[in-house]
């Protein structure tokens, strides 16, 4: 399964967010994330989240396309270098 | 066609960006979009856009897909209230 992970987090919790996602999938853009995950990861992925979200004001929303290549991916402006991923 | 749309901009060019979006796609989150919108209208807010962006610190990513079904949305924790897409 492929998805795409955007969130809104308040500043005190995301870093913590930002770093449980990028265990789970490629940071593409400042908030978003995407990646292959399977259904039993990406659930592991949102218990953990909602541990660390104030569900009263943080926001995560997943979209999720069985395969890749139904969604084709644009981007204008600055490209995130992929090697900063892994930093 | 289906996007979904997600930018990272400078603080002075954002409120910018945010009104032009907004005039053509459904605000669903802080700095992500999302609605059906046609090829050509699509390319009008691509150049649009990239008039308003600083393209070595800005990017905006745009993920497209031919129809909805075929991508699922899950959100968590705070959902935009509808109406604020309005405001």
């Amino acid at each position: 399964m492929y998805v795409i992970l955007a969130y809104d987090i308040g500043e005190k919790r995301v870093n913590k967010i930002l770093k449980l996602c990028r265990k789970y999938l490629n940071w593409i853009q400042n908030s978003v994330f995407e990646g292959e995950i399977t259904e039993v990861k990406l659930e592991e992925l949102k218990i953990r989240a909602s541990k660390i979200m104030d569900e009263e004001v943080d926001s995560l929303i997943i979209f999720k396309s069985r395969q890749e290549k139904w969604l084709d991916k644009e981007i204008i402006g600055k490209e995130r270098n992929p090697l900063e991923r892994f930093l």
